[in-house]
């Protein structure tokens, strides 16, 4: 039987309380039951991966911070001192580093929660030639894919992909650029604190990039304009939905990468569930282009998956009400005449 | 020292992340640090008490349930298949049942989490004569104030007052409308499914019962237009409040009693935080009085403390972030010069 939204609210709306008296909360229900075709969707365990890389084009000064950061905090991530890590621990959500291409990799010895796995140090500036080239996109992609049919063999029934790339808005405003059809001013926001000059010469590099994709949004168009993490964020996506796990997005760099997953792997957003509305200003067109309402709208901008690990609980309330709340019938069968 | 919203803001923005980037998430634990005034908020374990009581006013037509609705609803958290049964599992939240003033009380045998503590079997018409008598209301109050007492001494560091109350919009608007200044029309919604119909009988009932208070708002004349739960759960906020625990707000009813606390014993208010605003038309404005902002806007009408335990997870996100996130400046130091 297939689970539509109307087969949720009809047993929503049996429930012991005044109907649609939860409002948003049922909707969020809706939604989590049809993405997981279940009445009663189940969201432990749950894992969040956390994919790492930088872009060559932090050359061209698109954002205030050096590539040395996205190690320097995947360092922290991995001595559990992050917002990611303090989030996953506050809501039961298990934790995994993977470095697709960072350009230094953090100090050894490694945890188990890590895997050293980077397509190269870094991805060529998009802004002077391809990102990548199509083998190091499938590298990329096949290495998220990996994670997600482990997390799956693993018991994991909802993944979450985070993100660590100082850099990593500009690529993610070159693919919502090309794959969603707002303009290259909307997509470019200020990512992690590039100040107004800094987003102009973005906004000229995002538009000029994705002109010179001429249109194309096939495989090798979108590595040209992509990041190794980004390429294994969607891989990761694309895995994971045909594995049936629910999909939990974070931000505007993770929705870059559910577009890509989309487009290459179509169907791959009906496990989507979109955790927020980022302050990038092209995220609400991402989100929309895929046809996700937010959870949050909290103008949260900070990556490693802190959205969607905020969002995460509010799904666990609504997969409480599914699982847990008595019909009117059954009160009524309970109580005496 | 005192906390102050600056201390807090301060100390968000030395942690390591881009200053301000959880943008409504840093709010909520500036919020939160400050209602505790501690930077390491602390809200494991809490508890919420569930109020339960009839009303009068039930005769004259201004909802479409009876008051046996109350005593089936509670039975049902007491078997634990309710909505604020379900959402206090998934959260982690200790929960009681209190019979404040039940018209019937449910069917024994009663689990060690259920009080029996009617102080009478539903107050009066509040439309046709005082609700409650002075020596009522205090010992409702007192009632509640216990409770409070009781879950601070067992440990217990952030309350939640839930309550279960056919009818019970009817007194919240006639408190809300005296205490607040909103238009009776504004305090007036269809609490959980009045009809146009009832919604104008209820609205005249409310007019006319704050017009005989004559513009006091002493407690005698707030005890003329309110509930045992309500007075109970005032109680309850006023002496949590004083005792140090937190205090997370729930929708209209909740709300009522929070005006009453605040009335009664002024700076209550500062342990308080808004869970959500609820779809009564009057809860915006209360919350607005008591100068809070609510965490969520999410359209939520079903009390039980559902909207409450709904948020709670946001708050343990504030909390995980002033407690578990590294500060820039431990990172620097913790990585090669």
């Amino acid at each position: 039987m297939t689970i539509t939204p109307d087969t949720v609210q009809t047993r929503l709306d049996a429930l012991a309380k005044p109907p649609g008296s939860l409002a948003r909360l049922e909707a969020l229900a809706v939604e989590l039951a049809v993405a997981q075709q279940s009445l009663g969707p189940v969201i432990r365990p749950r894992r969040i991966v956390l994919f790492a890389g930088d872009h060559g084009v932090v050359a061209q000064g698109v954002t205030p911070w050096p590539s040395a950061v996205t190690t320097a905090m995947v360092a922290t991530i991995l001595n559990g001192r992050a917002s990611s890590t303090a989030l996953a621990g506050a809501h039961g959500a298990d934790l995994r580093v993977v470095d697709a291409g960072m350009a230094e990799p953090p100090a050894r010895p490694y945890p188990s929660h890590y895997r050293a796995a980077a397509v190269a140090r870094g991805t060529a500036d998009l802004s002077r030639c391809p990102a990548m080239d199509e083998a190091q996109f499938d590298t990329a992609w096949a290495l998220g894919a990996d994670e997600a049919r482990r997390a799956v063999a693993e018991g994991f029934r909802l993944l979450i992909a985070g993100e660590m790339g100082i850099g990593n808005t500009t690529p993610s405003a070159c693919i919502t650029h090309a794959l969603t059809g707002i303009a290259a001013d909307t997509a470019t926001g200020s990512g992690a604190g590039a100040d107004a000059a800094m987003r102009a010469v973005k906004r000229g590099i995002v538009a000029d990039a994705v002109a010179r994709l001429d249109g194309r949004r096939d495989k090798a168009a979108l590595a040209a304009v992509a990041g190794f993490e980004i390429a294994a964020m969607a891989g990761f996506y694309a895995e994971g939905a045909a594995l049936g796990a629910v999909l939990l997005l974070d931000g505007y760099v993770t929705t870059a990468a559910a577009l890509i997953a989309e487009e290459l792997a179509p169907g791959t957003r009906r496990r989507m569930i979109a955790a927020h509305r980022s302050a990038e200003p092209g995220h609400g067109a991402a989100l929309a282009h895929l046809g996700l309402e937010p959870v949050l709208d909290w103008g949260m901008r900070l990556g490693e998956g802190s959205g969607a690990l905020t969002a995460l609980p509010l799904l666990d309330s609504a997969a409480a009400l599914l699982n847990d709340v008595a019909t009117l019938a059954e009160i009524m069968g309970e109580l005496p005449a």
